[in-house]
């Protein structure tokens, strides 16, 4: 769990392990402005795009990936720039984050995210909250949210092993793409979910689909999980003699 | 204040001490080509885009952001790259830029960004200067730039501190994105605030409307000052035996 | 073949030499992404645009090369990230993957492109494969494939030798463009050419006009591999006393 | 003129001084796939837009960002990946370029640029060559020359001064934006501006208004070049005791 010592320390992105209410802030503001981005580009773009649904997912999703870009870059020092329960989750089963954190970081994503939704419906003069009417059922986009899950926790974890400051890019350049490659514009996130249920405007979701979309979401998860626990297994022959965080930090 | 010696050092966009009237002109030419982008990409895209104001905003917002990324990439080792005056004040405050230099900054600043203004009316055959027709009013909008502002500042603060060399791809990430998620397209600057009010152009403001941007700004500006401090407030116990500078840029 | 020591290793994405089933697993995973990134989007796209083809191909444009650079940076130090068997063709002519371990990345490239088209089809409730009646036929398409490969070999082979890092940007920004920029949309891939075959949507590819893509991929590829063997020649009284190896991570 | 020894060499764009036939082939090859790109991408988006100008020079402008990124990313290590006359004159000035170079890197990159056009040509089945009817006339345009040549310059000369490797995105960024906000969609390029003016597509430029606009870019560079010398020449108590050429990379 200790951040290995020498150069190669300072590229990664593990949380200085700061008083945990400092990090909880973080995590929770951070949560909010990507509501505000995801729930405020979706006012933006449907306003503005004259019914041209292409054209107004393009803007939602290119904006979503830059405050992603952004968020990740800022807080990725500080707490790990998570913004997301299953990213917390899996963090911990790798043990790099202490199981006794995950409660913390789980409340100050969901309050996050819907301060943030609140914060957009501000900037635009809506009502605090609305329940959306936005309906995205059906086994099809279940399957894209546990596809879109799995991809983005892969690409985190493959990113983390390669090049730690990459995951900012990895990250924003996925979740661009996957508004467009998956059928449920790839949600990924169980605290985005939940959020997205109280808004009525592009970006909502009718919150009786929002239990399909978390069971989605941890199948993909748990595949995940599973999945790169296989891959980096080290064979015995190598593990014997070289610290593995290091290795992993070096390879 | 000092930069801290080794490689680290490198990685630090901490301004050379160099003469002020240098740095000066640095902040001038490129607030200047910030204004050149915002109000130029502006003009073509409303000429272009036959009415459709998303494809519009799409362009106006990519051209913005990729002036930053560079303009950030090709200033930030000689002045910082604030651009903005209350960048310079943050970072006045956070003691990265000497109080001294603060009022050369933002003279820099303002007259660069009506230059700025001047030359793309120059280059698009408009009159020096007009002042904007362009309404953008109501309390939903200073709450816009006041969030839009936190956000900017946060999104450098915690970039600095996390990799100094992703600070120019955070914030160019960060405003592309902004144009969308706040309702006033997030200005979040007090010199291309007053310069916009000069050109009654697609990116315009009416000067009346400004005294409400900048308040928003300002508001902004001081709550992300407050946050930052709380946040990364060393513990007692840490403090007492690291130099803070160094461990801040080895975190 | 091995990997030099010191610092200068970290940063070259030598797939480190775990065994090739785990290798070949990533590479099929990817690959079955980099498809439902390609044919998923296209549908999206096709759906939402309103019959306007060029706002449909920017978004599978852009929603491809945020795949690819998710993909690249995730999997570089695992697999090498060829996703593609021109890809790997080179690097085993080039000596950075065992000829031996050729036969397991292409049949897991061809097996992973057909299973991310099945798996878009899930997500979009469209069935399992269907030949495609999109026709890409003539000599200028094939001379566009042959264009488009030298091209993605070059950059590819370019960009390890400056800075091995900047691959998957290099590459994602490449493949973005030359959707534009070539007559034939950059296929650029013989494992992607097969498998876009067996969907009938907007980004398939009439089966019999696969052969003419292959033709022209594997000319581009081959004037690519004569192109770069002698541009990288080193003379003489060079290598006499430097390690080539070394001499390119740090050159 | 010396690479400095060391790591922070490793990071510094000097092209190796391979012989110079390697060199202007990669220049050459490296110019006429910025003009496959420029062209290319120019009338796959006339064909698709249907009339919608915006949209097409959206797709103009990604593209040609996209090629810049890759091509700056493939070819900065061996030849510094120049690509444009102006680009060589001002590294000569600066000594990171020896003047007998000059003549085969001007020759490669015009004799590189029109063949980049018949490339193009021939993937979209039109005549080898043919004159633009593209009328780009005024003195607005040649002002627009002039802005984009010193912008480009100036983030080039910063950008190497602050962060080598950030040239490639500093520059995509940059001439993305400028196509925007340049009333002349930011040629910046006298090889570019020559070819353009043959071929009769989107991005063509009558051979009339050529000179214009190499009138303007020569300016723009001679004012550039001026500016940096003054902007970074060295106070002389500093530059006793500590050698320039480390500083920079350093700094």
């Amino acid at each position: 769990m200790s951040s290995p010592a020498g150069p190669a320390a300072a590229d990664h992105p593990v949380p200085d392990r700061g008083d945990l209410s400092r990090r909880m802030a973080g995590e929770a503001c951070g949560t909010a402005f990507l509501l505000v981005a995801v729930v405020g580009s979706g006012i933006t773009a449907q306003r503005l795009s004259g019914g041209n649904v292409a054209l107004a997912l393009l803007a939602n999703a290119l904006a979503t990936g830059g405050a992603l870009l952004a968020l990740i870059l800022a807080l990725g020092s500080l707490t790990g720039a998570h913004l997301n329960p299953v990213v917390t989750l899996f963090e911990a089963t790798e043990r790099r984050l202490p199981w006794r954190d995950v409660p913390g970081y789980l409340l100050a994503q969901v309050s996050g995210a819907f301060a943030g939704v609140a914060l957009a419906h501000g900037m635009f003069s809506l009502p605090v909250f609305a329940a959306s009417s936005h309906v995205r059922s059906g086994p099809a986009q279940v399957l894209a949210e546990a596809v879109a899950t799995f991809g983005l926790l892969s690409v985190i974890r493959g990113s983390i092993r390669g090049w730690p400051r990459g995951v900012a890019f990895a990250v924003a350049a996925y979740i661009t793409g996957a508004y467009w490659f998956t059928s449920s514009t790839a949600f990924a996130n169980p605290a985005v979910s939940l959020a997205r249920a109280a808004t009525d405007t592009f970006s909502g979701i009718r919150p009786a689909d929002v239990p399909g979309f978390l069971f989605g979401q941890l199948i993909g998860a748990g595949a995940a999980m599973a999945f790169w626990r296989w891959l980096l297994r080290r064979p015995a022959a190598r593990t014997r003699t070289l610290d593995p965080t290091t290795q992993e930090v070096a390879s």
